[in-house]
């Protein structure tokens, strides 16, 4: 599906910017602007920080009718004051219904003014109200912020949905074997004795400490072999 | 555990209010400023829009040692241009991860310079790396955006472990029952026949259709009772 980003009535020409790079650097192009104060403007740009391209191709209607006429979705953005309950859900939900649309079909996502939002009559022209749900007693958002949240979302679904989400920890050296890590304990456990360390009273509680240690790790097998050339060294200093 | 949010080298005054405001509106509220550039400042109040209390009781410390110095557990939001590998996770498992600890546990997460993020050596301060997997093609994230979708992120797991980051969506009317929706189809049924719109040659078709968009509705029994209502009166019109 395609997904555009339209608000309404945006005040701060920085606020434009911001939510052009937003956008942009979660991999979305479409933003439309219905009635923008300022725009275009050097502040934007500046915000923009390199997303000027999607500043520039930006529409600029007078109308949110314009921006939505083709639309099969319209989603809007909420703090949650309406009088006739509206079907509602959070951003990661509503970005999962989203990414499931059918792929041709036109997604609108509605953001409103910096100090009053969305309209109720712009509210009830949606499908769905979006609602990122932020601490009750300081609930204001930025309209940036928020465009970065539902974007954010939307990228995360896309990448689960394409089983990439988790982030790839590949590793430069291969993990040590259960038989690199004995042989490491008793290395140790042989440089703790000859060095009188080890606590004659109670060797045991030491030694499982050690093994605990150096079994929650996970080693690499070069972590284990400059730690064994490391004992390998003291031992022979002494 | 404790949440701090530390941010380094900071040029841009402006995002330190914006951060304040990210911070305050996900329900945190612990601001370290590393070295900024400017503070205070008139436009950090400014973007920090009534999070100026996060502002006030900001830390302001000299070297990054002092900010961590008492953590259990620091993370380091990283671009992933590292030599040697580090343990790495997305935001939404770093979070369910700084969730997951003790109840004492002192937490950061360091946010780098504008321009050059975290230099190596402060990433290898770390325990874990956090990526927000931005687009590949224009990973820019403005770092109070960053700190937004990383606190966001950390609400969501907060919201998700005390088993309300669902919204509830509630509804100020019963939901219509299977009769209620079955006495209305039968109305809809005989003003269609009356009306004389019915399809003779197949009006099977046109009553399964209306069937199933009626069924997909899931109405509530006020909306039902409005429907009928209508068709009452249409009824006595003719």
């Amino acid at each position: 599906m395609h997904i555009r980003f339209v608000l309404i009535d945006t005040a701060q020409p920085g606020n434009i910017g911001a939510a052009a790079r937003a956008i942009k650097n979660m991999g979305f192009g479409n933003l439309v602007l219905v009635n923008p104060q300022v725009f275009p403007s050097d502040r934007a740009v500046w915000r923009a920080a390199g997303a000027t391209d999607v500043l520039e191709s930006a529409r600029v209607v007078d109308r949110l009718e314009e921006a939505i006429a083709d639309c099969h979705l319209v989603i809007g953005t909420s703090a949650r004051e309406r009088r006739i309950p509206w079907p509602i859900a959070n951003a990661r939900d509503c970005a999962e219904k989203v990414l499931g649309e059918p792929e041709g079909n036109q997604v609108a996502i509605l953001f409103g003014r910096e100090h009053s939002g969305l309209t109720n009559d712009e509210l009830q022209r949606c499908h769905l109200h979006l609602h990122i749900p932020s601490f009750e007693g300081y609930s204001s958002l930025n309209i940036a912020a928020a465009i970065q949240v539902v974007a954010y979302e939307l990228r995360m679904a896309s990448l689960v949905q394409r089983g990439v989400a988790t982030i790839d920890n590949s590793w430069d050296e291969p993990m040590a074997t259960s038989e690199d890590v004995e042989h490491l304990l008793s290395h140790i456990e042989s440089v703790m004795a000859e060095s009188g360390f080890l606590d004659p009273q109670n060797p045991r509680q030491t030694l499982t400490r050690i093994r605990r240690l150096f079994t929650r790790l996970r080693m690499d097998s070069s972590e284990v072999a400059i730690l064994r050339g490391m004992l390998r060294a003291v031992g022979k200093g002494r």
